[in-house]
């Protein structure tokens, strides 16, 4: 096969498209594992919320179910991640950078961080879970710290610095692929920490 | 305008449907209603789940978000709601129905069931809102009580009697449309009560 120079830009271009969605799955990926083994085990009771969907038309086939003609993807009004955790509700989102200098504040939507700040006003425990993809290193950050620099008008993003000083950094295993509440019960559950 | 007698049954038939439909969608809309007056006056932070899809295919029109041409609802896995409470994770499943005699178990998923019993379990406060709509009656009822019924094998359904009995009256209003934390009030924060 002869490799036409716009063949090949084709290619190498939908190669970087599969391989940033995979990016883009493979956190949400490891964390929907990771809470399918923790309910398994009865460790926790944690969700991905489902992606909102506007539905604008539906078609209804003979003898079968109803099939979706016309949505469109909602921005989702809080978070990615909810449920319960030894008695207490927990709330988080996860995102990815490709950054190694930053996590840009443009992934993150104002009425997520409002949610998130509501969460701890109300009593529940809120946090961020950030990945540095080419690090290939993935922080539990209090949501508090995002909040208080989100808020910050001349602040644009977090340093990676900063993640690594204030959060704390995930260990990985076959299962769960993220021991991230391992990070929680040090964090949030700890007599002296957060006095809960 | 000459209403011949095809147009006419065509005609009832579809007011049945929007009746029924608009009666479907009345007590998630009501409760929708209460949750965001709730969340305004800063007294809860409880959100229905967005109805999963299924995607099957999504077109990308130009200049255009992506659209969704092929999607099918998924049954959801877990309740219709949950959120954060004085300091308590909550999770509630709401069903309506046209009986006057009895809400029948068909109307409920049994990992529906099984999720309301995790989340007792991991300590959290889980109720049924049922609406009776003949009787335009909405009851909270302790999830317990669903739970055993539906476990034993000769029930197939819970008498409205003992609804009225086990369960509690909503009040309704302007706003909130259904006062239904104070029922969650006086049955899980009573110190006597729970033990929370
Ligand atoms: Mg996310
Ligand atoms: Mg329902």
């Amino acid at each position: 096969m002869i490799n036409y120079p716009t063949k090949k830009k084709t290619n190498t271009s939908m190669n970087i498209t599969t391989k940033s969605n995979q990016r883009g799955m493979g956190l949400e990926k490891d964390i929907n594992d990771s809470n399918t083994f923790y309910r398994e085990c009865n460790r926790a009771l944690i969700y991905k919320k489902p992606t909102p969907v506007q539905v604008v038309r539906v078609d209804y086939p003979k003898r079968s179910s109803a099939k979706i003609v016309e949505g469109y993807y909602k921005t989702p009004s809080t978070t990615d991640y909810n449920g319960l955790y030894r008695g207490k509700y927990i709330d988080f989102e996860a995102k990815e950078t490709k950054s190694k200098a930053s996590f840009t504040f443009k992934n993150i939507h104002e009425h997520q961080i409002q949610h998130l700040e509501d969460v701890q006003k109300h009593g529940g425990i809120a946090f961020l879970i950030i990945r540095f993809t080419l690090y290939n290193e993935t922080y539990l950050i209090d949501a508090s710290h995002i909040i208080d620099a989100y808020k910050d008008q001349k602040q644009k993003s977090i340093r990676y610095e900063k993640v690594k000083e204030c959060g704390c950094l995930i260990c990985e295993s076959f299962t769960p692929r993220l021991k991230y509440l391992d990070i929680v019960d040090n964090l949030y559950f700890k007599e002296d920490s957060y006095g809960f």
